[in-house]
């Protein structure tokens, strides 16, 4: 194909020129075309402030919140689809399992590790997709209806931490907001998602009913503690998980943007 | 000036089709022009690794660590040099401003707010840009340095949050781990970065010395409120700055990807 090479050049030349002159187009473009720094005046403030709004969140700052903001959703989808969210999980059980083989074990079976179940375990990803993304209200129906599917993965990072720690000879107590009733499903899922031989699944029973999940999990880990049990690390996807008393010696927070549980 | 229309479109379509199908070629320009997400497999893998560390920092998930890892430098340098930065420590004192506002005063002076001063109030980006954002292993004699030059400017973020939380009637504690000997100069330094109106100036005195961050700062917390003081909310950059004893009602920590202190 034939074409005139200096014509090209002077055509780019032109279209440079045309996007540093004029900050609209600069600007319209920056989402597609990242420029230089000083030619881009500050990233979509819509991404930004989703970016600075997760990390608010994750970090417990945000305290107490029911809903994904709106403007926040597709800031989510990219979070999720484009691998962010399992690279940011991979992070954390790396660390973990660091921190796991530099411990000493006692090796008489009562060195813990805890995890919550959902969204630790098991991703719900495919119930909140198809539910705003955490945008919309909890609907308690809808998702235990989800739930009794049994159809909830695993994660390829909460499943290599996993049998890690029970290759390492960790006692695995599994401790979740989900109601007793709900056992015999989440049994099941949890098997078909690939995990097996932990010691424990502690769910919700009729006494721990109406409890805040930090002091119906700090009761049940005081209650592990009380049978001789070590807790050295502590997986959950929110602060509840992780905070309150009888607190694991490391706890590890894995990311959730989607929901908030006090 | 004249040029070929139709030799600069064919150009174009020549260099977008090379690099639709060169996948060397495009994800080497990836981090230059944002593809659209079907041509583009993830994002660089080191960038989003770094996206993942600096997560697992912030939430304390990776504990103790001494330097950033140099690969993270330059997403480091453009996390505060395209603003992300100055945005997520904007949402953070956002939450922690409107957290205050729902606050019954007493209005007896002893309602508290207590910030620490490095990274929190004085921004000491200057150095640590000069010194390989954290990469390099801390110099405590160039670093004192620095602070004794007493020119750290504010966080607009922090100087909002102090600002205004003063005007609804708090009375700021200021908690650091700089030295007793170091009083004068931070004195300076805050106020010509805009703060003024603090009650107290907490540094490390000689009993201070050595003491874990957390163990020092828990133990001032603790006097102030022995003094009386309700300390409603905490602000800091270091997980140190928040946690141990005598904690406050809500913490609410700011981001600082560079450094760790136990």
């Amino acid at each position: 194909m034939a074409f005139s090479r200096s014509s090209s050049i002077s055509f780019f030349i032109l279209a440079l020129f045309a996007l540093f002159i004029n900050p609209t187009i600069s600007s319209r473009v920056s989402s597609f075309i990242q420029l230089p720094v000083s030619t881009v005046e500050s990233r979509p403030s819509v991404a930004s402030y989703c970016e600075g709004w997760r990390l608010a969140v994750e970090t417990n700052n945000a305290g107490s919140w029911t809903v994904v903001p709106s403007k926040c959703v597709s800031s989510l989808e990219t979070y999720y689809n484009r691998g962010q969210f399992d690279k940011d999980y991979n992070v954390v059980a790396n660390y973990a399992l660091s921190y796991a083989k530099t411990i000493q074990l006692a090796g008489d079976g009562k060195d813990a590790w805890v995890f919550d179940v959902d969204e630790t375990l098991l991703s719900n990803l495919e119930y909140y997709a198809a539910n705003g993304y955490g945008s919309v209200p909890y609907n308690s129906k809808k998702f235990n209806d989800w739930v009794l599917q049994g159809t909830a993965p695993g994660f390829d990072a909460s499943l290599k931490l996993f049998k890690g720690l029970k290759k390492l000879g960790f006692t695995i107590i599994l401790l979740t907001g989900r109601d007793e009733v709900q056992r015999s499903i989440t049994t099941q899922n949890l098997l078909d998602a690939g995990y097996s031989g932990w010691e424990y699944l502690l769910l919700r029973d009729h006494k721990d009913q109406g409890k805040a999940a930090a002091q119906y999990k700090s009761e049940r880990r005081l209650e592990m503690i009380k049978k001789g049990y070590k807790i050295h690390g502590n997986t959950g996807d929110q602060w509840s998980d992780l905070q309150g008393f009888a607190v694991a010696d490391r706890s590890f927070k894995v990311p959730n943007p989607m929901y908030f549980i006090a």
